[in-house]
C-alpha cells in the first residue's frame, strides 16, 4: 500500500513506485514476486514486480486482476516481436522487446541474425530468465540466446554481472545485414548488446546526406554511421575512435563492405583530434558527433553539456561551408532543449550560422512509453551549417 | 535603447524586441526602417526592423555595423534558397524563406512550380516587397511572384490584406509533383500559400506505413496525405473534409494520379463523422488526424486540448488491432508532451496500447532557429496501435 497522494504519478501511466512511496507491505511478498499495488485509499491500481533492494521498488506490468504467469509473458513477447515486423524494415539485427514500452519492464531482447541477447535488468525479470528465454525459443527458434546481463544499473537491483549463454551456443561473433551494409557485432564483448541498434534509422537518414562529400564521424566506434554514408556514395570517411578493439573491427566491416580503401579509422581521444583536425586546413562536408553518454546522472549536467558544447564547437569549425553537422545525446538527462541550446551557444563561438532541419530520436524498434519520459533517451539533431 | 535586463533574450540569440522593453527610441526611427538596437548600458545588439505598432516592435536582422541594403537581402535570400538545394529532395514545390529561420523575420517565400509565392508578415518586409521580388526575381526567373498577403497575422502590424500577382501573371493554378505525385495547386485561395509543404517528408513517412491496408484520412483538405499513401501501395483511402472545394480539389487530384477508383473523400464534419463510423464495424490499418491549429493563443489551450483529445480518442477507436495512428498539431502553443499526453490518455479511454514509434516536426525546408523556439510549431506523432 503506497502513502496517501502517492498514487497520482501511477494512475496517470507512469510504471514505476519508489521505494519511499511504500507505506507497508502486506502479507508475505519476497523480492522477485508479482504484487498488488495499492492507493492509501485501497484502490488496486495494478500488478508489479517487487525488489525492495532497489529504489524503483516495483514495476508495474499488469492491470488489477490480471495474472501474471508464463501465458501473460508470452503474449506480452508475442505481441512486442509482432510490432518489429510492422516498424523495421531492411535488417537481420533490431531490438524486440524494449522494458517498460512493451509492457515487460526490466527486459530487452534483441536480435543479431540468429542468435538473441537477453539483459534482465531488474530482479523480478532475472528471477524469469529461463521461463523468458523457453518462451522467445519457442517464439523464434533462434540458434542460441546469450544473455548480456553486464550492465552497471543491475548493481542498483542487487545483481551480479553475468554473461554466457542461456541456450544455444558457438560463435559469439554475428553477421548483420542493415540497408544492405554489413557488420560483425560480438554479442559477447561489443558495447551494449553489441551494436548502437538505437540510431538504425538515423544512419539511414544521415547516410542520404553524404553522396560525393567528405565525412567525420567522431566516436566511430566500429564504424556504422561512416559505412553507411559510404554505401550511400560519401567520397571518403576518416573516424575517430579512443578503443582500439573498435577500430579494429571497423577496418574489418570496411573490407567487408568493399570501402577499406575510403575509409580510414584512427585511434586517438575525440577532443584531442578535434583540436588537432581544427589546426589544418581540411574541412569536412559532413560530421557527425555521436559520443556516449556524457551526462549520467542528473548532477553530472553542467559538466556535460560543457564537453558537448566542446566538441560541438571544433566540429563547427571543421564543417566546410555548405556542410552538415550531425550532433547525438544518447543520455537521457541531456533534454532536447538543452542539447539545442549547447549547439547554439557552440555556433556563436564558431562564427557559423545554423539551421536545424531535422530532429530525430531513437529508432522505431525503440518505441517511446507515452507516459514514461525515461523511456526516451535519444537526440540526434541535424544542422545546416552556412 | 531598451529597459535594463530586457537584453537578456536577445544577447541569447532570440530576434524578437517586445514594445514594452524599449526605454526609447533615438533619432529619427520611423516605422519601417532598420534601426540600431542597444542595451540600457549602450552595447549595441544588432540591427532590426521596427514596426511601433506592433507588440513585436522590432524584429533583428543583423549584427552590429552591417549594412542593411539591398546586397544584404540579396545574399540572405541566395544563401536561404542554397540551403533549400540541400535539404529538398523529389519535388516541385517548396518553402525558400521561413522567415527568423532564414535571418530574414517576416518574409516568406514558396515556390510552386514556376510561380514563387510571396508573404510579408511585418511592416519592415511589406515595405521592401517590390525589391525582394526583384531580387528573386533576379535569382530564380520565375513565371510571376504571387503576394499571398491574407494571414490575419498582419492585422498584428497595422497592415491590410492584399493579394495579387508583384511580378508576372497568369493561372493561379500550378502544378506540382512530390515524390512522383501530382496536386494542382491554387496559389491564390488555397491554405496558407496553397498547400501544406510543412508535412512533405511526414507524408512520405507515413506513406510507407500504408501499403495493402485501408486509410482513414481526416481533415483530409485536398488530399495530400491519402494520395500519398495510395501511390505507396495503400488498398484504398477515405477523405473526412469539411469544404466542399477542398474535396473537389482532392477529387481532380486523385483523378490526376489515376487514384480515383480507391480515394473518397467525403464533406463531412470531422468530429461528427468520426463519432458516426466509430457506430459502424470498419476499422482502418491507418488513420491520420492532421487538423487545423485548435489553439492559436495560450489561453485557448485547455479547450484546444479537449478538442484533440476527442478526435483522438474516436480516431484510436477505428484503428483495425495492429494499424497505426498518425496525430499532427500544428499549434504552437501545444507542446509536443501536451499532445502525447492527450493522446496517451485517449488511449486510456480508448483501451488501446499505443506504443510511440516516431516523433516528427515540420519538413526540411521550415528550419527551427535554435534560439528561437516560435520557429518550430509542427509535431506529427506515429503510434504503433495493438
Amino acid at each position: 500500500m503506497l502513502h496517501p497522494g502517492r498514487d497520482a504519478r501511477i494512475r496517470a501511466g507512469h510504471r514505476w513506485v519508489y521505494r519511499n512511496e511504500i507505506a507497508r507491505l502486506d502479507g508475505p511478498a519476497l523480492d522477485g514476486d508479482a504484487v498488488e499495488v495499492h492507493a492509501a485509499g485501497g484502490r488496486t491500481l495494478g500488478i508489479g514486480l517487487l525488489n525492495t533492494r532497489s529504489a524503483i521498488a516495483i514495476r508495474l506490468l499488469a492491470s488489477p486482476g490480471e495474472l501474471v504467469d508464463e501465458a501473460f509473458f508470452r503474449e506480452r513477447l508475442a505481441r512486442a516481436i509482432a510490432v518489429r515486423r510492422r516498424v523495421v524494415g531492411d535488417t537481420t539485427a533490431c531490438r524486440l522487446v524494449f522494458g517498460e514500452s512493451d509492457g515487460l519492464p526490466g527486459l530487452v531482447v534483441d536480435r543479431y541474425g540468429d542468435v538473441l541477447v537477453l539483459q534482465t535488468l531488474t530482479l523480478g525479470m532475472d528471477r524469469r530468465k529461463e521461463m523468458l528465454a523457453r518462451l522467445l525459443g519457442d517464439l523464434l527458434a533462434p540458434r542460441g540466446i546469450f544473455a548480456r546481463n553486464d550492465p552497471a544499473v543491475r548493481r542498483l537491483e542487487g545483481l551480479p554481472r553475468d554473461t554466457g549463454w542461456l541456450t544455444g551456443a558457438g560463435a559469439t561473433e554475428v553477421l548483420i545485414e542493415e540497408d544492405g551494409v554489413r557488420f560483425v557485432v560480438d554479442v559477447a564483448r561489443g558495447q551494449k548488446t553489441g551494436f548502437f541498434l538505437d540510431q538504425r534509422e538515423n544512419r539511414r537518414h544521415v547516410a542520404a546526406l553524404a553522396p560525393g562529400g567528405a565525412m567525420l564521424d567522431v566516436f566511430s566506434y566500429t564504424g556504422a554511421w561512416a559505412l553507411h554514408a559510404l554505401a550511400r556514395g560519401a567520397a571518403s570517411a576518416v573516424g575517430i575512435e579512443a578503443s582500439l578493439d573498435a577500430v579494429k573491427a571497423a577496418e574489418r566491416n570496411a573490407a567487408l563492405n568493399g570501402a577499406g580503401d575510403r575509409y580510414r579509422p584512427r585511434v586517438a581521444n575525440a577532443f584531442d583530434e578535434l583540436r588537432r583536425l581544427c589546426a589544418e586546413p581540411a574541412r569536412w562536408d559532413l560530421v557527425v558527433l555521436d559520443p556516449p553518454a556524457f551526462v549520467k546522472t542528473r548532477t553530472a549536467l553542467a559538466a556535460g553539456l560543457a564537453g558537448y558544447k566542446e566538441i560541438n564547437l571544433r566540429a563547427l569549425k571543421l564543417v566546410a561551408p555548405g556542410g552538415w553537422l550531425v550532433t547525438c545525446s544518447c543520455s537521457f538527462h541531456v533534454a532536447e532543449a538543452a542539447l539545442l541550446g549547447t549547439v547554439w551557444e557552440a555556433s556563436r563561438d564558431a562564427r557559423r550560422y545554423i539551421r536545424l532541419v531535422e530532429s530525430r530520436s531513437q529508432a522505431r524498434d525503440h518505441p517511446v512509453h507515452p507516459a514514461m519520459p525515461e523511456t526516451r533517451y535519444l537526440k540526434c539533431l541535424i544542422f545546416a551549417v552556412d
